[in-house]
């Protein structure tokens, strides 16, 4: 690496998955990073940087999984664990103490979100492949389609109407936007009816999705070479199949 | 409520659940604390006491699901954040900034390890009853046994090794090292043949179970009635069947 970057981000090279989370954030600030194994191999990047971080090389303190970032001798594993170290750091949240809790509970919330939706394609096991999970997959999917979505979209929409109606901590744009935004990017992609017949209760969500788009330093990053494309190894999946019809047992 | 306490949790009065890990935090700092929704409805507990917390009695920044702490002015829900946010008003994690976020990290890493136990009775969906998803039940547990608890347990084990032996964050107890007693106490009750069998790789884990048992505040919690016994509508759960023979598929 010729000039050390103030930031190393250590994530899949191939998809924007948990990652991408962090890469807004360091993009809507302008940040100094590098995202090391997006470099060739012979850069020291690829999935060989990765490997040598999951088997310590950034020091004793070994993630169990990506992402990971380093600064100076900091080197933190966990997306919201990371998000909230560089909120402060890239005036993404709010000054005071019960905002960052309340931003850090909101982020865990859409992890918790995030999670699910890789279940839907994968509800046996991360290892198998798609192709051997489909019919589990159409059952799983049925009901995150129908019951979770809506019900975590009414969660965030009646937040966002309790407060000012443009953000989700404070009055100003925090991490939890730029993630709230990545998480209706991705959702539209991976089950557009859904979200097409949910768009009249999710208003608020839609704007703001909208108005995080369009920011100057979002809008030329996801125009740049920097922002992989949404595809089918990643966490949100275009999978018609999945938003078929009814394959589900008793409700209760 | 009589005298007020210092701490309010509220979770769901019939499971241990991720109300567990805060009840074992505030227990072993030997806090003032009421668990509300295990009062009779009468005196303001029981499930009404809990709708309300999730309908925002508690204020704006309404959580989406329990456990949620109350503590003056402060209400925090999503057990990882609970946990930062309690770990240095109970002593229970080191000062300096870097193995907060440590203990951060691990901690999430542990609720994503309960996750995927949950997902082994509720591979389709957590509104369906466990009788109504056996089959898919019994692959995912097929998977999760045999390739998720050893990797995640060897990581843990593995980081006991490369540090003192007996914690996982810093030389002293943590709040890290209490949830470590819970999932290994939980999915010993669920999986006990797998468990057994993972017994000598997990000998640094199995030590660190005992000792956290032994301590003896820990001791008298868990004799006492405060301690809920795991049960079938836990997260850990004792179905048999999905300890038993190959259901997968191809793995890659």
């Amino acid at each position: 690496m010729s000039s050390p970057k103030t930031y190393a981000l250590y994530y899949w090279p191939e998809i924007q998955g948990r990652g991408e989370f962090v890469r807004l954030a360091l993009e809507e600030a302008g940040a100094d990073y590098l995202d090391v194994a997006r470099l060739p191999v012979s850069a020291g990047g690829g999935y060989p940087a990765l490997f040598r971080v999951l088997k310590g090389r950034l020091g004793p303190r070994v993630p169990f999984a990506p992402p990971v970032l380093r600064t100076g001798r900091v080197v933190v594993a966990q997306t919201a664990a990371i998000l909230r170290f560089l909120g402060p750091r890239l005036g993404l949240v709010p000054r005071d103490e019960a905002a960052r809790l309340w931003a850090d509970q909101l982020q865990l919330t859409l992890a918790d979100l995030v999670a699910e939706t890789h279940e839907t394609h994968h509800p046996v096991a991360a290892n198998l492949y798609f192709e051997d999970q489909r019919p589990e997959a159409r059952r799983r999917s049925w009901h995150f389609t129908r019951e979770r979505i809506p019900k975590y979209l009414g969660y965030f929409e009646r937040l966002l109407a309790a407060g000012d109606g443009r953000h989700l901590v404070g009055r100003r744009l925090s991490y939890v936007d730029l993630s709230m935004f990545q998480v209706l990017e991705g959702l539209a992609y991976a089950f557009p009816r859904t979200m097409r017949g949910l768009a009249p209760r999710a208003r608020r969500l839609n704007e703001l999705r909208e108005r995080v788009r369009e920011r100057p330093r979002v809008a030329g990053y996801l125009a740049s070479p920097r922002r992989l494309p949404f595809n089918e190894d990643d966490v949100f999946r275009s999978y018609p199949e999945l938003e078929g019809k009814r394959l589900g047992g008793r409700s209760r």
